[in-house]
């Protein structure tokens, strides 16, 4: 539970100019996003939905909790927290405070639990309780999760909605998402999956609020039918199809038998 | 037609023990298997069957031609022949000879015509007329087509088939090819796509006939729906998803905005 995690300093100072300043500027006025993950070379985040796949070396676990001690939130897709049941803190030796969790729950699927790892770690002080950015109105929420997410330090925050057009599903608009913890007073805030979620915010109508992409590829093939990270296609104005997205200010560092790429959606 | 390529020797180092070696062993018994592509992050090719779509940068063409000039043959399906009319010879500065094209063409789907740049590239010298792959028997070969490759200093070359069992397609067994390619006295051949036959080679069926594989991930994102490099999925004896193929002996070679990845399928 306790187990600490170190990150090379050497391996720190090859992030440093991918992560949110220290201190933040005066002038902000939404907060530094940085979108991280790891796929296989086929693009995928795991074998199956809901299957926990061992993708990347062990240095990868501790870059990944280093790059959490360098934000104020951590924010993951529902589907995420349900399949795997995430710690969602902070275990890098020296950090100075935990971040913040963020499950984006548009529907409400999670039915919070006392013995959720999430809410078992915010009662032991080793993390914060989640804030859960949620489609449903604050009046009609289940009284019960209400005051056990409070009990432990965490809330829910009703957002308005849009109908994403091709699953008719309701989903945020990720301006008005970030708008709401700017408001929370959450300057930094790492983006960390599941598909969904990665792939909605490499959508060129938002690239424009993403800071920063730090993605580690793992060399296998999982295979077809994974979890794979490929935004929706773009096409041009005469229908034919366009790349989504390219990196600039790319940088790419070998890390163990994996590769750490690093880069901007926009110049 | 005949503009040059350089690749740099501190580069051409860094592939040495990647490639097949300059004297082949005499204990030689089946041909040096090199496996190289480039996709974008999310493992495509190309964004649509046909398109021709850049995606590495301009290092990367030249390093394609080196690796060409270390090779007896290069081997693209037909779709990618039919879909780009590939010059499919050597453009590096000093190359000693060039590469013998191999077309797998079970259907016979290629019909030769004097116009296509591979036979003009021969014409001039430029290049190797193909050796064409097919599962066509010889006496049903189009007697017009024979005539044309043969005066261009290429050959049909008749197949034993299998069929595949998801599509009912025929399809060639690796084993036959490389086979059929040791005795034509190819020695080293570097396969280079499309997706059909790369997804194929990486089958664990086959892992063992490719001693090398060297990948260009460009850093961009191509979107859904393009060509995809992911091999037909693996299931344990209870029918769980497991990983196809992970590299071993890995290493990574930032290349202007690209890595090149290398490694092996087996230990």
């Amino acid at each position: 539970m306790t187990e600490l995690l170190t990150f090379p300093a050497a391996s720190a100072s090859l992030l440093e100019n991918r992560l949110p300043p220290t201190q933040a500027p005066a002038s902000l006025s939404r907060p530094f996003v940085t979108l991280t993950f790891a796929t296989s070379l086929d693009s995928s985040l795991s074998l199956a939905p809901g299957v926990r796949t061992r993708l990347s070396g062990p240095g990868s676990k501790a870059m990944t909790h280093y790059i959490r001690s360098r934000h104020a939130a951590i924010l993951i897709g529902v589907s995420t927290l349900l399949a795997d049941s995430p710690a969602l803190n902070c275990r890098i030796t020296g950090a100075a405070s935990q971040p913040r969790p963020i499950i984006v729950d548009p529907h409400l699927r999670w039915t919070p639990d006392p013995a959720d790892k999430v809410l078992e770690l915010a009662r032991l002080g080793h993390g914060l309780a989640p804030f859960v950015l949620t489609g449903v109105h604050a009046h009609a929420l289940p009284t019960a999760n209400v005051a056990l997410l409070e009990q432990h330090g965490g809330k829910y925050i009703s957002l308005a909605t849009t109908l994403s057009a091709p699953s008719r599903r309701i989903r945020f608009d990720w301006h008005v998402v970030f708008d709401a913890l700017f408001q929370e007073g959450l300057l930094s805030i790492m983006v960390e999956g599941g598909g969904q979620i990665i792939n909605s915010l490499l959508d060129p109508r938002f690239h424009a609020l993403v800071d920063s992409i730090i993605v580690t590829i793992a060399p296998t093939w999982l295979g077809q039918g994974g979890v794979v990270v490929s935004p929706r296609r773009l096409q041009d104005s005469a229908g034919i199809p366009i790349p989504v997205a390219r990196l600039s200010n790319v940088s790419w560092h070998p890390f163990g038998e994996d590769v750490v790429l690093c880069g901007k959606l926009h110049p």
